[in-house]
């Protein structure tokens, strides 16, 4: 079994590795990047797939998407359709732990500012001082496959570790991880890092209450969405000086609210290059491309409708 | 008992906290900073105690050095004039390793540039890629208390953990951790890290023969000292482009040879910061303190000769 005729939006060539498109090439009779009549399979990213699009192709079968996250795909129109649509779990776990780290320790120990001295030729370490991980309490909001390996790497570095969760993960907890309702774990964790889903029921969940909780000296990292944050409290608690806020997705946010929280020094912004290591793009790839195969067999993987 | 008089040389007031003075206080008569005849303990840090400054002094008993290194100290004569020196070890291991993966992180996540696209507004994250820790042979080169807290990190990160020691250590391996011939370790190690102290048996550890053994593509840090690091060898590999290394002890080296290593791009250079947490501080006080102490009570503490 082939598809017929793929249709590429939201992405291009360049998106994938050679091998992989010549991977793809068995599996299809045609790829295209405009719509045509006989398309019945979809490939898109972080672009819109909604009633229109999915209406405009009457033979659709299959959605693949490039990504983890499935907020741009009509889910439910696709199921009335008999349209399946899968994505690609998992493949940045590690990459996206790893970062966290550095983003961590490259504030608490200044490394950019001692690049730039030891580039001066100032060899001195003047006016440098720094904290540990190891003994802190280090708060992971939401426990899911990235917030699981961020607190096992934390407890790796000996801090004391704790999560929230929706649910709450007994096997986790057996490896020593502690569980803490959410506003215990915000008011008194020296490290906090978010990793909940971007949903209806996440939005603001660090709202003005939560963030004037947060510990003093305490860091808040935030590789997920901005979603999350109340952003009007967030510059409110920032503007105290006492916790330092990092985060790395401007590419989601209005402009002018990143222009605006970058103005302050113990605000750190990132372009988003947490999910970016080879291992992540060679992961992401083969899910990818077993998610055609396994449809094409008949037995759809990473399902999400 | 209490000291008659304390002579400080090699550092001032500003390296020890105030109340760490008041401590003090109250175990001596009196501190000078100039050379008094009745002086019956010296502190030093990094600065020469040679026959000379010995003999200086006909009535010291103790050396109390603000520092793990006891290179600088002349310990035999000192012996010979039954004069107990003592030293601080371990007050900063966990502050070094720390930072030592915030110097592979920086490094392989591109921290410093992202940082700076992020300033002008670039929130792309186009150009960048990364590799991971996990899953990598991560190599560690001398086996004390620091290079096993570096070892066990990088478990924690899910790195495969090797090492090469003068002494095996079983109970490191019980733990997981493999040993490893030197050459071997070195050729086939994405990653290394070397701890071992700076002796006459470890000086150019690195040769030349090693170094043009390192693996392509693998991330040397040296945050011990450079002396263990044949520098004409490793300027060779350098120029090759094919290793990364970083290390942050310029300060101890000639001013041309940091210049000239600072022109390769693969070469990163820290002025040397790995020491300088908080709790690191906090701790070398109280060592300090406690081998002062414990030599008044006839009980010298980290005795190193």
């Amino acid at each position: 079994m082939r598809f017929k005729n793929i249709l590429v939006t939201g992405f291009d060539r360049s998106n994938l590795d050679k091998d992989v498109w010549q991977q793809i090439n068995k599996l299809t009779e045609a790829i295209v990047f405009e719509p045509q009549k006989d398309v019945d399979c979809l490939f898109c990213r972080f672009n819109k797939v909604d009633k229109n699009l999915i209406n405009s192709l009457p033979n659709l079968k299959f959605i693949a998407l490039l990504a983890t996250g499935t907020g741009t795909v009509d889910l439910d129109y696709a199921k009335s359709k008999k349209i399946i649509v899968s994505n690609i779990p998992g493949y940045c776990t590690q990459s996206v732990a790893e970062y966290v780290f550095g983003l961590i320790l490259e504030r608490i120990r200044g490394l950019e500012r001692a690049k730039q001295t030891a580039r001066k030729g100032d060899f001195s370490g003047n006016g440098f001082s720094a904290t540990e991980i190891a003994g802190k309490k280090f708060g992971v909001i939401g426990l899911g496959r990235i917030g699981r390996r961020v607190a096992e790497i934390a407890a790796g570095f000996g801090a004391k570790t704790y999560y929230w969760s929706k649910h709450r993960k007994s096997d986790a907890e057996k490896s020593g991880l502690r569980y803490e309702s959410l506003d215990k774990l915000v008011a008194s964790s020296d490290f906090l890092s978010l990793h909940t889903l971007t949903s209806k029921e996440t939005e603001k969940i660090l709202n003005a209450k939560r963030l004037s909780l947060i510990k003093k000296g305490a860091m808040l990292v935030n590789v997920s969405g901005m979603e999350l944050v109340d952003l009007p409290a967030l510059e409110k608690r920032l503007n105290r000086g006492d916790i330092t806020f990092i985060f790395d997705h401007p590419d989601e946010m209005d402009k002018k609210d990143v222009t605006r929280l970058s103005g302050y020094k113990n605000c750190i912004v990132y372009p988003p290059v947490g999910f970016i290591t080879n291992e992540a793009r060679v992961n992401k790839q083969a899910i990818f491309v077993a998610n055609l195969k396994n449809f094409l067999q008949g037995k759809p993987s990473n399902r999400v409708n």
